[in-house]
């Protein structure tokens, strides 16, 4: 399965391309090309290092939609609509969003759009037959790119088809010790959405760094 | 220290009960007196059961405000506004809300008040001199009753006084393993009360019973 990062050279980009390259062909897309690129070969190199094979290949962010099956959304919440407005081809694509809309003034909070999620904007921004899935959204950059350490949080999946819930969470399920858990409907996503900022409060608050969660 | 519990014949209160009264002195409140002394009897044999002593004592939801250095409102989020309205006497309380406002279609979803959760809306009905925090948001009634498992879970505790907060977070501290964190001011407490439903969703899409949190 091809998997294609839109946003493929940010923080949480490069580190989701380090966890998802040994078992999955990753497409890092990326404004510029060249970027892409050197950011494959720094994940290899860093790969290479612990004898971890690897396929990467860098990209502009449209070459990652059209050779993604699936394309993850690794962008700021921000970023979000005028990233889109300038792609296409989403047509029969599994669109994962990890995206979180954050605000901060003395403590984070959860500062949705209209549509009342990230995930339900990005949805209607989207044609019809793609697939908006959100999944790994409360999961710290700084984690995703300590390789050497193991990813141990639970990811809620929401997803209003049951065939790409299944192929997201199979996906969860294959970074390093992620436990994916079918968190509902799309609509279901802001909940989802906002445990990030309050993982963000957590870590604020009691001077920890990176906090993650375990549904138990 | 007493604790009085507001609505404390219910689910959650009655666990509450259970939990808090073999460390605090626990004042079990209810609109019917006779209702709150039956409970105390049934929580007494309970705990003596398990050679556990305990500090009870049944009376009116009024009394339990009046004789409470601290007043957990375990009531449901329909009926806080209706009973607050017929209460008095929170001044200089502590007063923890782990009111969770939640609707359900499907699938559950979070709801909170034009305040923009139960526990600001909380805030907003009661004197300035009480101090409002929410803890206790996201362990299952069922779980609070089960005398014979420990909960190990993690608390986020918001409130906007630090000292109300420090004593919140000792009781947390204080009931089986679970183990408080700030989460900061009260208007954060809405990512808190949200994780509810999520964790509603969690059990009943991947049926799993009463599911709780850990922040790692």
């Amino acid at each position: 399965m091809k998997i294609g990062i839109v946003g493929g050279t940010g923080e949480i980009g490069e580190g989701m391309a380090l966890r998802l390259s040994p078992k999955y062909d990753v497409i890092v897309g990326s404004r510029e090309e060249t970027k892409a690129v050197t950011t494959c070969e720094a994940c290899r190199e860093a790969l290479a290092g612990q004898g971890i094979p690897c396929s990467l290949s860098g990209v502009s962010n449209q070459r990652a939609v059209d050779e993604g099956d699936v394309v993850v959304l690794a962008i700021p919440f921000k970023h979000v609509a005028p990233t889109l407005k300038t792609l296409g081809g989403f047509e029969d694509k599994i669109v994962i969003s990890p995206v979180n809309p954050i605000e901060r003034e003395t403590y984070f909070y959860y500062a949705p759009p209209p549509e009342g999620s990230a995930a339900m904007m990005i949805r209607s921004m989207l044609p019809e037959t793609a697939t908006v899935c959100a999944a790994f959204n409360n999961i710290a950059a700084n984690r995703w790119k300590k390789i050497d350490e193991e990813l141990d949080y639970s990811v809620a999946v929401c997803c209003d088809d049951a065939a790409a819930k299944q192929t997201v969470m199979e996906i969860v399920n294959n970074v390093s010790h992620l436990r994916a858990y079918d968190a509902g409907p799309l609509a279901a996503a802001s909940m989802v959405e906002s445990v990030t900022p309050l993982l963000l409060n957590i870590g604020r608050f009691n001077r920890m760094r990176d906090v993650g969660v375990r549904f138990v």
